[in-house]
């Protein structure tokens, strides 16, 4: 190797440092999976002691060490603190994997009502790999309803919005009375009254707040407003846990609210966006070339929305008086700009900028940090 | 250690493969190094002999190596292949660095008109560290602009939008007839008339799709619009390319076109949601415990507008007659669904609905596909 750096033609020369890189990733790659067998090794020794899996301490302590290893051999950390994220963040869904398929009370009956559906066929699969028995209740199934509920533990009801309350209470009358009631609406309000109804026994409400397109649970967010007996809840909200989600505590008042904003508001925002494109008859593909990653990013929110289903944001947008208000306050809100654009008038805008901006205040450095993140993963990619 | 495995408390154990795992990763990172240092001996080698340093052919091979060797070992190779876009990625930047402290035409004389504001501050840094000699010309600096332009080789004017006009008539009388003569404003239409007329020699508009807080400008995009003699501004977009940004060509009329839609709608919007937020006194970090990863990304980018500068962003929204009047398209076209919204219209808005996503057609698909990917990144990070 020393003669050919000296006297090799350059070709050969860069074959033989391409070969050496090959051979370091080989080896990086045989580590992996050595570093992956010994986390199964923990994993299985955790399980056997009843020992909690995720460790947020240990993997901060693990960065950190590794941050300063780059340091010392001349390597970016903020690059390894990179690598080491993802490479922790695949062991912890490997681990959940794991838990998974043991599940927290394994053997049980679950009934999934609606369970034909996306988000239900999602669940279903969760349930089923958990080892749960798991039936399903579809819209033709009703004539069997009493047998399909017969000894189940759980009823998780999901269909679409509009018919929640009315399944809800023609469920009920069937449910064993020590069956825990759930359902998995975007609205908590309507389907909490009628589920407290419907049923005697044990009643929570969940919202998951993602889309059966999810692949892993890891992390992922689901509120629950607890509305009967929450101690005999608490095995099912254990099971969401132990595939990684984080449960989140609400009541439907304070749960409406907020989703309000965070669903109502910005997918009607988003749809608007997308519906003005389509008038102007916008050349997105053309846009593209010319788009900043975050524009990119925001296009792309556009087209995920229409990618699913108009019936499911339907609802979401329009299914309550409440909702149907708050959208009209945002319109008005938009138009009183009109005279300011009219115009052309500057100091207003700047002047509404700022007001606006100090409200923000730290949340917008927070921002800022986050989206620099993703702009950069983003760039990575595409 | 096979002893350890039957006999030891379970702590004992735990901590010794602990200690495995912490081997293993120390094993990595000093081949992660090991690696960087070929590559390093690999630009050094290319550099010599004048050859391209970025060849995509070789990383997506490199990556379809990875991913073999994964499933032989057991890997999930998507896992793989996300770490080497990482490293791949560093691998990259770190060679544009190294190029960019060579320079494509070092030692040339490059005045930055507006040097102190945050784009004239940024690229001064790139291409002093790239071996030009840079000047600065700022707002108090006209008395000695003839000395200023005396033998440059560039004049490359950053000011706010609204003086770009008024700078470029100003300085063009002073500038070497040989001198390119560069702008970065995001409308091209006024800026490249100016600079036609205010110059002579070589003319070409720029406008760089990133801000200044953007890191690196790897695979980032350059927009430019040939002026005149564009063979003589070659030299200008190849040190560009060198740092690794990808240069669109366009012409003004394109350009300005589609950034009405890119820039001015877009931020006008997002301005409005953060506007319609404050109003509503929403508190935003009690939605953020509520918010799914895109609730999340798109709350950030309205807290990432309302970081920035407000006077930048006012002349993006307001800055012609064909802005504002977009805007008022926008917004007549938002109100055209009042009368829906006030009826509780879901046939109306299912129809809407199909329709625009019919047309959004094939790239609903991918903003699907990326937008996942985004936010299984963000679920890792935060």
């Amino acid at each position: 190797m020393g003669e050919a750096e000296t006297g090799a033609p350059v070709d050969v020369r860069l074959a033989e440092l391409r070969d050496t890189i090959d051979a370091v990733d080989t080896r990086i790659v045989s580590l992996l999976a050595e570093r992956q067998d010994v986390v199964r090794r923990v994993v299985a020794l955790k399980k056997k002691h009843d020992l909690p899996v995720y460790h947020p301490d240990r993997e901060e302590e693990l960065i950190g060490q590794r941050r300063r290893q780059a340091r010392e051999e001349d390597l970016d950390p903020d690059y390894l603190e990179d690598l080491y994220r993802r490479i922790l963040r695949q062991s912890r869904v490997e681990q959940s994997a794991r838990l998974a398929r043991q599940g927290v009370r394994p053997g049980a009956a679950v009934l999934i009502v609606g369970g034909s559906g996306a988000m239900g066929r999602y669940f279903s699969r969760w349930f089923s790999e958990a080892g749960y028995r798991v039936r399903v209740l579809g819209r033709h199934d009703w004539p069997e309803v009493q047998a399909l509920c017969s000894g189940i533990d759980l009823a998780l009801v999901s269909v679409p919005i509009e018919v929640t309350d009315a399944v809800i209470r023609r469920l009920g009358p069937h449910l064993p009375p020590e069956a825990v009631l759930a359902d998995l609406t975007s609205i908590k309000g309507p389907p909490m009254k009628a589920m407290i109804e419907a049923h005697q026994g044990p009643v929570v409400g969940l919202h998951p707040l993602f889309g059966p397109s999810t692949s892993t649970l890891d992390k992922q967010i689901i509120v629950f407003t607890p509305g009967r007996d929450l101690e005999s809840c608490r095995w099912l909200l254990s099971q969401f846990a132990a595939w990684g989600s984080h449960i989140l505590q609400s009541d439907p008042r304070e749960h409406d609210d907020i989703m309000g904003i965070v669903q109502t508001l910005r997918h009607f925002a988003t749809f608007a966006f997308g519906q003005f494109l389509w008038k102007k008859g916008v050349n997105l593909h053309r846009t593209l070339d010319f788009s900043s990653p975050i524009y990119r990013l925001e296009l792309g929110m556009v087209g995920r929305l229409f990618a699913q289903d108009a019936s499911l944001y339907c609802e979401i947008i329009l299914a309550s008086a409440e909702r149907r208000s708050l959208l009209k306050e945002y319109l008005a809100s938009l138009t009183g700009n009109l005279p300011m654009i009219d115009a052309g008038d500057k100091e207003t805008f700047r002047s509404e900028f700022k007001k606006i901006a100090q409200w923000f205040g730290s949340f917008s450095e927070q921002a800022m940090r986050e989206s620099t993140y993703l702009i950069d993963k983003l760039i990575e990619r595409f």
